[in-house]
């Protein structure tokens, strides 16, 4: 019942359904009696055989990568089932997932038509993390699930790209002022950042990583696969030897000349750190070999020319990603200004930026199999 | 991955992502190769036991009535699974599905805690039928599924309440100027018009019906039960017998009205219809029988003393649902001025809307079973 008018103001359908209630109300009871009477569990269990391969995108944000992704999925899928007899190959549900916040309005008028696609869609709101729910406009999280999103052995592939680096929170110590992480006037684990301060921020990786593993394995069959993209560090790499770091060590020190200059409290600054994280493929290695419910079936970190670029897109990109959660924190005035300086100062011939042989961020790719069927 | 930009302007995510496209392409490959040669199918469906019971509410809007039906449903199918081995004891799925134009974000934001709801929930954009596709923004409509919304065999209870009463279109004879059935200077098939437009009208939506019970037939499991909530007539009376009627005809004479002074073009009120049909109980009956899947167990035509308001507040409740409609044909001023007018009208002591003994509208409830288990 689209047509209806939206709100819940005097006009809305919400306040004007009224008469209706009473009628429906009663609908509802003689349904409650009709499936106490009427509704024969074990002929739904006789019934049921599995005909559905169900894939889930963790982190789908609007497209169109998300839909990229699936098809991708499908088409390596296909051919495998190809061998099956025709009257028991599966049809494919493909469930859309990312926080509740998520403009899904947007992903599903994204969609492509269904005459074009080869699969059932359906959008699953929650945090597959509680991602940000810290930093972000508390109301609109009203959904946090800790991880399951899906009911036990429902899932038979599990993907997620670029989300797994979202931090559930940021990490208690670095926020606290009394804490020897106390990460004053920085905003991520950095060059000039102590110890202490990649530890906590490494440490709520695996702990995030590890009730997201945790999760999955409860969802996927035995058997189903798991495909996670992860931006993070080439081998033998540490974060601060990348580029990438000297970038957020730039927006960094910009925010701390804004506040220097007034323009934005200092106070602000000190307590404000981003939720993202860049683990290396040996920590990975260690947080799935802890859950112990996956086999680990590929692990590799890939790097591309096309990674490489100039200074003021690279800030482009970051303004792209970050704009939205520094925005809510300092206001959509002070983040205009702070990216404006920064661009300007990336182009500046003396910032070591232009240096374009330095390392950047890789893409890791891990590829997990979930052990047995002791979950089905 | 939310906190990205929106859109796709010079600041948005999908404008500033280039740069990771081409790693995240070699992961896509080599994500392929990985399933053509790790996936073992065989594993798959010999560990996939069905343990998820899934529910559809088909035309939910954005809550709350679907979360209470959703409520009712599961307090009555819980206990009959009381019985079952704890261990197969299945976890519940909750799909909420309706047009792609819904506003999904404000569902998705209204939903319980997940600490307060016993299932998973998913959102399943498209049309259970077409509805409004020729009416509404044809733009915001991409996506139409003529029936088929989930995979075969895959839902153990379907409800849809105060939905399919949406006709998939106006029937086009109503619709066409050199038809018997051409509706002109009415909204609806109505006390004035023609026993063909009355025809038509009732066609289309056994035409619809016959449609979704197609899908339904086929996405519910041998044995799972469907509850239709269809307002429709009381049984033994007319359409045109019911004050209904006339809030329509007095809607559609005061449109005339207003276009006989100038306030709105005749054109354009001889050319508009609503997508709205209100069946009798021995319609629905012989659609069903003509489908042949489902064994109808239930089937009532429910009045609710509730339901008899006064005359303006009747107007309103036809504003909160058909604004939007007629908003789309006629622009809001039009609208408004219309619903002004009416509501004055109404409640003049001349007008017989003050018959409070009218026969009203029912709610028809139909529960119906899907047959055997010849579809699994």
């Amino acid at each position: 019942m689209d047509a209806v008018n939206e709100g819940t103001g005097p006009q809305s359908y919400t306040q004007n359904s009224s008469c209706q209630r009473g009628a429906l109300e009663a609908a509802q009871e003689i349904i409650k009696e009709e499936i106490a009477e009427k509704l024969d569990i074990k002929q739904l269990i006789a019934s049921d055989s599995l005909n559905t391969f169900r894939i889930a995108d963790l982190g789908c944000a609007t497209g169109p990568n998300t839909f990229l992704a699936v098809q991708t999925i499908l088409e390596a899928v296909q051919p495998k089932l190809g061998s099956q007899n025709s009257q028991t190959f599966p049809e494919f549900q493909v469930f859309f997932s990312d926080l509740v916040s998520n403009d899904f309005n947007t992903l599903f008028k994204s969609l492509p038509p269904q005459s074009q696609i080869p699969y059932f869609a359906a959008g699953v709101p929650g945090s597959f993390l509680t991602q940000h729910k810290q930093i972000r406009n508390l109301s609109s999280v009203l959904h946090h699930f800790h991880g399951p999103l899906f009911p036990k052995a429902s899932l038979h592939f599990v993907h997620s790209s670029c989300a797994l680096n979202w931090l559930s929170q940021v990490p208690k110590p670095v926020a606290e002022r009394t804490s020897s992480a106390w990460n004053a006037g920085k905003i991520l684990y950095s060059i000039s950042s102590s110890r202490e301060v990649t530890e906590a921020y490494s440490c709520q990786f695996a702990n995030d990583m590890g009730l997201f593993l945790q999760a999955r394995a409860n969802e996927l069959v035995g058997g189903g696969l798991m495909a996670l993209v992860i931006p993070g560090l080439p081998v033998g790499i540490l974060f601060s030897e990348t580029r990438t770091a000297l970038e957020f060590e730039l927006l960094g020190s910009t925010l701390m000349g804004m506040a220097n200059m007034g323009l934005v409290s200092k106070e602000k600054v000190d307590c404000f750190n981003l939720p993202v994280y860049f683990p290396s493929l040996e920590e990975l290695k260690a947080i799935i070999e802890r859950n112990r419910e996956f086999r680990i079936e590929k692990m590799e970190a890939i790097s591309h020319p096309k990674m490489k670029t100039e200074p003021k897109q690279c800030i482009s990109s970051i303004k792209a990603v970050f704009e939205g959660i520094i925005g809510k924190h300092f206001g959509s005035n002070v983040t205009e200004e702070l990216f404006e300086q920064c661009s300007i100062k990336a182009a500046e011939p003396s910032v070591i930026l232009l240096d374009t042989d330095m390392p950047t961020l890789h893409v890791l790719l891990v590829i997990l199999k979930r052990n047995g069927n002791d979950n089905a």
